[in-house]
């Protein structure tokens, strides 16, 4: 099975920083453009701004981006600006994320809203939206703006779509994915897609492009939903988050169907009603572990990352193609 | 005086309706485009989506494209698509800004914060927003893009320097003037600006519709600020709103600046300090009247008025050119 061939010799910790020094030189001309992008003379815009930048975040989408460039053997400078243009959208939807949910901490830091409030959160995030979309016009690429354009929609109507099932426990699985899809894998699939828009490939190469980083999005997604239930703090938002938030997420989906009557009950009072008490986190923890919804959904994940990894199976063997499938492999094992 | 030529027989309550009338069957174009780019199977986008529209408003800013396309004797269609997304951005701005300043009241209707809750006018905003930038996409406009997403981000940095001027009297009518041309008078310049642009015409040309419609935003901001004050229900939102918000407008920097010690007093314990009794919104209009810091706020008006005037003045005499001139008297002399 080619499977094997792809994923074995895989060394987990390594692989993001692999990939970081394989494209570091690129993907400081991409900081340096989000650091031009985020200075202005109103108070607080650079500040929110550097605030959420400087914590950090993987940079993955960006680097996504880079990456189908450089496979599709792009030449010019563009790539760099889209890439930019990514993490600033990614960014800004951080932003008014933390509002929605209320969250009080990402990566490992008080949030924006915390420091800031909530009406500077909701605003900095529109400008930061505003310089994404300046930037992706400045490459002057119609195919890039409407992948982009398009993903800006989707992305928000899929956080409609979550907010509408929130603390809703007969959230079907399928009604589920269709917010993953929208919130996180739409733009994994624009970040990559583009990248081969930019050269102006074929058509069939940007399709292929578009379904890794979709595909790649779903586990990536299905992997944070799992590690919401971990015990460690790695990850910088508490774990823990999702469920005080009575969000519904993969875990929960299957753990409430797998329960008895009891443990129905319980789900009920916790992510419906939103009533918990102290230790109900780690009943909750007990529960998933009892029907093996994490294992269940981190396989789910990896049956998503087998998609990713058929997508790019007509690219060459190169060095880059190598780096993206290991890619494949750090988001379904990712314990951070 | 040419002015007096422009002025006279102005009949300020005919202007908006004489004006939709000439334009009505794009208008009803620009409308079908909007309620199409509203439609989603995501509960709440399209209800949140029709609340606001259905509410009305004046679809100035769309008119005010598709003015300035006739008159440029642009002969193509995609003028009604970047009015309808002009709109769409204008609207995805009023969200955001009901949640900002946490308003109950936006054109004689409760607002979608308070229907539908915070989170989601900030996602439907988000989502409209992003469908506004697909619409500008699809006219593959490179140059009308360009204009328009700077105002997105303009825009956003605008509504972040009036929240950190809230509640602060020691606002210059300089800072003030800054948060009026971004905040508001972007779009308005950017609605006129694209609207010559999409019809590839002269920098020039683009550049007078461009003054034309910022001089026209900021005229029309500081008599909304005006109206503000006013004792009349007529213009949707509470009147007092700014009052009660501790928003800092012109008439209150005049006024603060103007009044004696007991006066300053008493702004800065119902602006600054937001300490406010029952009959405080009385005294302020009383102070506002006393020294005639509302009819200067409309003087300031005109003065941008006939910037606006004098921007169109290269232009052919045309029936659209002598409309356009009467919505600058209509935005000066509006009571709505």
């Amino acid at each position: 099975m080619e499977s094997v061939v792809f994923f074995e010799n895989f060394k987990r910790e390594d692989v993001l920083s692999n990939l970081l020094s394989a494209f570091q030189k690129e993907m400081q001309s991409v900081d340096q453009i989000i650091r031009n992008k985020i200075v202005s003379d109103v108070t607080n815009v650079p500040d929110i701004s550097n605030h959420i930048f400087i914590s950090g975040g993987k940079r993955l989408r960006p680097l996504l981006t880079l990456a189908s460039a450089r496979l599709t053997e792009y030449a010019g400078k563009s790539h760099i600006t889209l890439a930019a243009s990514v993490e600033l959208m990614h960014t800004a939807t951080l932003l008014h994320d933390d509002v929605v949910d209320e969250s009080d901490m990402r990566r490992g830091r008080q949030t924006a809203r915390m420091g800031w409030g909530n009406a500077a959160s909701v605003l900095v995030g529109d400008y930061l939206l505003g310089q994404a979309f300046r930037l992706m016009v400045s490459t002057g690429s119609i195919p890039a703006l409407k992948v982009l354009s398009d993903a800006a929609a989707i992305i928000a109507e899929g956080e409609v779509l979550q907010l509408s099932i929130m603390n809703n426990l007969d959230t079907t699985e399928d009604a589920y994915m269709r917010v993953v899809d929208s919130k996180t894998a739409a733009l994994f699939s624009a970040a990559t897609e583009v990248g081969a828009l930019i050269g102006d490939q074929d058509h069939s190469v940007a399709a292929a492009l578009a379904s890794y980083g979709r595909n790649l999005g779903i586990a990536f997604q299905l992997v944070d939903d799992v590690l919401d239930y971990g015990h460690s703090s790695d990850i910088g938002k508490n774990a823990g988050d999702d469920f005080r938030e009575g969000k519904i997420t993969l875990p929960i989906i299957l753990a409430y169907r797998r329960g008895d009557e009891s443990e129905r009950e319980f789900w009920r009072r916790t992510i419906e009603a939103r009533d918990q008490k102290e230790d109900d986190f780690e009943k909750a923890c007990n529960l998933l572990t009892k029907y093996k919804t994490l294992e269940d959904t981190r396989d789910r994940a990896a049956h998503y990352g087998s998609i990713a990894k058929d997508a790019l199976v007509t690219f060459r063997e190169t060095e880059t193609r190598q780096q993206m499938l290991d890619v494949i492999n750090f988001c379904i094992s990712r314990a951070y």
